[in-house]
């Protein structure tokens, strides 16, 4: 690979808007924008192989349950399957009344009489019209001077306006788009726009809505921002129109310019669900949608199911949705960092005692629950996990809540089972590697216990007496002690020599897993010093301790 | 799908920093930052199978290879392997001389010291100590006052830098990140990065790095870029600093906060290749790179040869690099609407006249070439595509450059086939639809050319003379005319009663395609109105004229 060659030669520095009072920076946004979805339109013409027409009625009928009230549906004139399609979405009743869908057309006679036609029957639509304004569009493209190119863009609008009169019955809104205009010179942006309002004559009442795209995305999404606001400070009769955002990803700051364009005071954002759309796609409404819910400002759009908006979304475009996409990838509430875990955990934990509702999960920036997810998902273990994450999956899975220096002990075993098997842990490896290093419901090769009972004498104390296979041989043991634990200590040190002392001690009540009802956990120190855990489960609390004392009696002897 | 409920109720706008002079937005980006790649730790420790030995060095040499100065290759305190491979690394030779590795450690003794002996013997590294500082982890997480989590980051600066003076054969560069920053309040981050700064008694030439991460991602990106400005303003001894970014994606927006952050004053970006990293990611280097590279300034990292990048981390990281991702993206350099391909072409044309080498092609911000990607990828053709897409196939496939009323004429049958198929269609699709229109290359029901000869008379005149297969039937015929066009005309009328009038001829040459040389269209009309096209292709050039004639010939018969 050789150094890239260097890019002053043949790139340039995007030029700066000389805005220096500009207002958006300190700005925020506090009320959703008009959403329009073209997924339908500028999503579809960009994927490999385009919707037919039942995707593109499913994906329509998904758009209306998520709440988008502007539904961009194609693109009338580049083909019979569109326009049949269009013709036959508007009559066949799946429009609700407060939704408005919207149809493209280039600033060319035939194809916007075409495009009314598509509509026949509707009761309200947005006719689109567009053409590029920009330098290179004008030279390269079209070898036109500017003001030919206004002049496409006006004899479109008089098109527009003669097709709409013809046809009272539907309630027309107008939409007009300089395209390229994130790369035009921003004063005849605006003498275009200003040259088409003349045409179209909006009011306030009735608006047109004006959409600034950023076609191609060519500058650091400030830029953009600044455009925008200049447009709208120097816009004539501003207040008959609605200034709509259309921005791209091809810098990978798509959300970002629209985010700051709407600082800038547009009105509204066209895009697609998980950012579809020639090249790098489209801004995410998804993203921005819940990126405002997070800021406490209801984007009038429901993602609660977000998993079914994604599997219609990934079947109509077949294209997937990113592990890491903002909100709905499949990676975004994990967690395998230990410390992360860690977080997350006292978290969840936090949010049971506080006494507000805010959200105020460490390394979560949303509920998983606000989209349909589970906390349980959140949670995954492998080799860069810590004590966190494994402990959470222990609780989760099994309801067992080890005390905190039990999950140091168990720490190395899960550190090293990751390291061998190099990958992700599952619940199902965690606790076979549990169960192994506690022999728990195992049959361990020392101790294990057959049945027992327990008496209790008048003088307070308690006889342990009970079969217990060592090695697979049956032995009948007994020994007496002060309660349930000491009487089977009692018993390992007269019958088998095993002293071991109790250091810690606790239990606590399952409310997950199949019979069991509690688990118990002991840390015993042994005569050489060493200090082993112990865990036992059962059905029955005073089982569960006699389990956890034998389960420390077998780690002692196996460990030495 | 209900609506989701209010969430005011849950989630709160992030506040605002009090910065009405801030500085950053009408600054630019006109140096590269430094670059660190924390590929090997944050973005491994986000995966869900953790790289092994093999690919963390394979990793590693393409970072070097790619030209990453600065490498955080791990968190040595966290297992066995982290700590091997590490050791392993910094001994291994593979290291280049102007290579700082870097490695992560939470600011505890214990961590620390193992995080120093991972590295005995480096010639240079960096340590990079961090604590999380922001009031949810402070509250939540550890149960501390801002007083105690200061102290916790001196604590452990004073063991870097004892443990550092111990190992003075190492050139030892300091970085400490206050963890979750851009949620944290400011004049906490500046007093605990000073309380720091105290201890290790940076200077400018041996500055420390300070890290500002945008742990989670809370808010706009503006807000980001003013908290850095703030912070660089407010910093005691600023000169004596690398400040030091590093974003995530929680909303969409990591690469634009660290460019406005960038433009806020900072001097070095921490980000992963193409984005990996917890939950959505971190930065991506390739994106911030490609960036400045497409506003002219030389990013000092090498993406020519993206595909081999996108192998290795796709390999490592066992995440795919998404279909839409900037610069990267498998379907970032193709367009499928008939009027990007329009556009494009022009613009490939337009750079092979225009004088400067300066970049303009509409649609495309960068050149495809510039990252090893071809042309050739960028047009490809579906149902939305017009006729600038089938006719760049054709041109790059077969080297046909077909006129543009031929274009029109031919578009009718690609849009039915795109139609019929419901897919994308290849350049063999065109190329067979081109064939079968125009009975190019077949062997056609009607006129078949099997053999002929010219010979020119004193007077000028040409008499065609050949065999030609009506319906299988050979038949020998001839006809005598100005030129060979108007033989084999005249030939058909006299032969076939067919009476054909030339309206246009063009030929080119062919620089591609097996051994046809010669490229021959005819457009020719019939007495009835009727206008037909032909093509010929042939070694030859004549016979390629007369192959188009006939070509029309079959297609007047045929379409009757």
């Amino acid at each position: 690979m050789s150094m890239l060659s260097n890019p002053a030669q043949k790139y340039s520095a995007f030029p700066q808007v000389d805005l220096p009072d500009r207002q958006w920076p300190s700005r925020r946004i506090t009320t959703p924008p008009r959403w329009l979805s073209t997924d339908l339109r500028d999503g579809n013409q960009a994927i490999v192989d385009p919707m037919d027409s039942a995707k593109k009625t499913r994906f329509f009928d998904l758009l209306v349950e998520v709440g988008l009230k502007e539904i961009e549906v194609g693109f009338p004139s580049a083909g019979e399957t569109e326009f049949d399609f269009i013709s036959g979405l508007v009559r066949s009743g799946r429009v609700p009344d407060d939704v408005l869908v919207q149809v493209l057309t280039q600033s060319r006679e035939d194809l916007i009489r075409t495009s009314f036609a598509s509509l026949e029957g509707a009761r309200a639509a947005i006719v689109h019209l567009y053409n590029a304004v920009s330098p290179a569009w004008r030279e390269i493209v079209f070898g036109m001077t500017p003001k030919q190119v206004i002049g496409v863009a006006v004899a479109g609008a008089k098109v527009m306006r003669d097709e709409a009169a013809k046809r009272p019955e539907t309630d027309w809104h107008f939409q007009y788009s300089p395209e390229t205009f994130s790369t035009a010179e921003l004063d005849i942006s605006l003498a275009v726009c200003e040259a088409v309002m003349d045409v179209l004559q909006p009011t306030p009442v009735h608006p047109i809505i004006l959409n600034l795209p950023a076609t191609v995305e060519a500058a650091t999404p400030n830029i953009y921002a600044d455009q925008i606001e200049y447009f709208i400070r120097n816009l004539p009769n501003r207040e008959s129109a609605v200034i709509s955002l259309h921005t791209h990803n091809d810098r990978g700051t798509g959300v970002a310019a629209a985010e700051l364009g709407l600082m800038a005071g547009a009105d509204r954002v066209e895009g697609c669900l998980f950012g579809n759309g020639e090249r790098t796609g489209n801004c995410c409404l998804v993203t921005m949608a819940l990126n405002l819910y997070t800021q406490g400002v209801n984007p009038a759009l429901d993602f609660s199911d977000i998993d079914r908006v994604i599997e219609t979304v990934e079947y109509c475009n077949e294209l997937p949705v990113h592990q890491r996409h903002p909100y709905g990838g499949e990676l975004v509430y994990t967690a395998f960092s230990g410390s992360h875990q860690d977080a997350i955990k006292k978290g969840f934990a936090a949010r049971e005692t506080q006494n507000d509702t805010g959200w105020r999960v460490p390394y979560l920036p949303i509920d998983p629950a606000d989209l349909g997810r589970n906390y349980e998902a959140v949670i995954r273990v492998n080799s860069q996990s810590g004590k966190g994450g494994f402990a959470w999956v222990l609780e989760q899975d099994q309801g067992l809540k080890l005390p905190k220096a039990m999950q140091a002990d168990f720490s190395p075993h899960v550190q090293r089972l990751a390291d061998e098997l190099g990958r992700e842990l599952t619940a199902e490896d965690i606790w076979q590697a549990f169960r192994k290093a506690y022999h728990v419901k195992t049959y361990p090769k020392h101790f294990q216990l057959l049945d027992y009972e327990e008496r209790r004498s008048t003088d307070g104390t308690r006889l342990f007496s009970g079969t217990i296979a060592v090695a697979g041989q049956q032995q009948s043991v007994s020994g007496r002690g002060n309660g349930t634990i000491s009487s089977v200590i009692a018993t390992l040190r007269d019958s088998f020599d095993l002293a071991l002392e109790i250091v810690d001690y606790s239990e606590h009540a399952l409310s997950t897993g199949s019979d069991a009802r509690a688990a118990a956990y002991v840390l015993a120190a042994l005569p050489d010093g060493r200090r082993v855990w112990g865990c036992g489960i059962d059905e029955d609390v005073a089982t569960a301790g006699v389990r956890a004392v034998l389960s420390a009696a077998n780690g002692a002897v196996t460990v030495a």
